[in-house]
């Protein structure tokens, strides 16, 4: 994906007029490696196999750190947002999928290949909708953007007079319709657009009960695009939530919060790593001098 | 469940005859709390808040340490067993349900309530089969023993000539078809039987390849009664998972292993927790004395 790297050394540069740049972050929509280095694996976009941090650092000159960008927001809202104060955070990103990760006392769970957290993958109905990902019935089919743009779409297809509200939003046009438009005419209380995000967030609701029976997180935080929507899809996630939770009435349940940081999380953990990163280099590099200097004062 | 104590008082005193008993261990089937005294639920048994730990300990007067069955399968598994040398071992024990348990780095995940690992509890199947949790389609109610239990009394029930020989089997007598006689009648090959644990299998997959997405564990250890079943599990399991995976080609992929410590697992990982609580306790006894003997020491 040349495409995407030439877009971020433009934008290192562009920055790099009016400010010093130690060090970038990338938080990249795909399977990132343990070593933090290449996407493996991207269900959305065409990275396989691709050496993103060589390739930017052979052009940008300044360390660089690539992280999933679901484990970069999730970062960020344990650091400074909605997840501070707990050691157990489950966090779930709802934009084109459902980006996720687990942050056990402060650091990101990243598993065996660092492929940790991709709850969106999960199947949650058997022979349900085909998924980017080449499977069937995954969660994210069902509680995402992309989710609630289809079941707009289908409700404006099979032209039910339930869907001419928004059909006329777009003009007919259904290329138009998008997440933030559904939850823009839900917010203007249009009743399907309540209906289709209280849909998605129900199914929300469910698979984060699954998700706190195996991982008992004491903080759930619900970020991404679709977050946008509020307390239109919050009322209904927590509601189906609180209904599906094994051991309820028998266990303290998880706080259910939306993000704090809003879209900006991405790029405020991506931040956060380079911080880290050029802290790390600056002092790898330091400790090479000194012990230049030490052999430089040792030398007879 | 004063039967279930009184079992194991019993059990200790009758040891106690012939071995020095440093430390008791209990694996039991429930929600074990995070400092492993209370079993705060069990959907399968009676326990609602019992302060196990407490109960036992003004009874049998060594230290006793409680947690949930499946963990201490987890830990021995990982410790003695299929996991060793694996630093993310996910572990599903199969019997009347699913237990389960992330070890993370040897150490068993446990959460925010120390509830995590009920994997068996997600939904699998919208509005599915009912389970004894309270909820519908869990994960449990497709990929157990008590689900393969099910299925077969189900085709007896419906007088299906596919069922007739595990009915006579039975001698018509359904409350006799238990797990272990679907497996004994597997390996003597009979076509159903072998078919009902391959549809379990498949369950079993499925759900694995989602719980790979989440975990990513290098080592997915399959224990309980019914991996007594062997290849007649594992190769369906393995078959639905490669199927299933997210990123199927562009991750190493888990290995997936039978439990080696067989039923077993839960007593040894029980055993173990056991003699370290013995060891903790013999070392806090022995700085306490070196404590009184400074101040002795001491005095002027």
């Amino acid at each position: 994906m040349p495409a995407v790297e030439d877009t971020i050394v433009e934008l290192v540069e562009a920055f790099g007029v009016k400010f010093d740049i130690a060090a970038v972050g990338v938080g990249a929509a795909g399977f990132v490696d343990a070593t933090r280095s290449t996407v493996l694996f991207s269900p959305h976009l065409a990275w396989r196999n691709e050496p993103l941090r060589d390739a930017l650092m052979s052009r940008i000159r300044v360390p660089v750190v690539v992280d999933n960008d679901a484990n970069a927001a999730a970062v960020a809202e344990t650091r400074f947002g909605a997840g501070i104060g707990h050691r157990q955070v489950l966090c779930v990103t709802l934009g084109t999928g459902i980006g996720g990760a687990l942050v056990i006392d402060g650091k990101v769970y990243r598993g065996a290949n660092g492929m940790a957290g991709e709850f969106g993958h999960m199947q949650v109905v058997p022979d349900g909708h085909r998924c980017e990902c080449g499977n069937r019935g995954c969660w994210e089919q069902y509680a995402s953007g992309n989710a609630l743009v289809r079941e707009a779409r289908e409700l404006i297809l099979v032209d039910s007079p339930m869907g001419h509200g928004l059909r006329d939003r777009v003009g007919g046009d259904l290329t138009k319709l998008t997440g933030p438009l559904i939850s823009a005419a839900a917010r203007e209380e249009d009743a399907r657009a309540v209906e289709l995000i209280a849909e998605v967030g129900t199914w929300l609701g469910t698979g984060l009960a699954g998700m706190a029976a195996a991982f008992d997180p004491s903080c759930i935080i619900i970020g991404g695009g679709l977050s946008e929507a509020g307390d239109l899809l919050l009322t209904p996630t927590r509601t189906a939530f609180a209904r599906s939770l094994v051991g309820r009435g028998y266990r303290r349940e998880p706080v259910i919060a939306l993000a704090a940081l809003g879209a900006d999380a991405g790029f405020i953990g991506a931040a956060d790593m380079a911080r880290s990163a050029a802290r790390r280099s600056r002092r790898t590099r330091r400790r090479r001098r000194e012990r230049a200097t030490r052999r430089l004062l040792q030398r007879p």
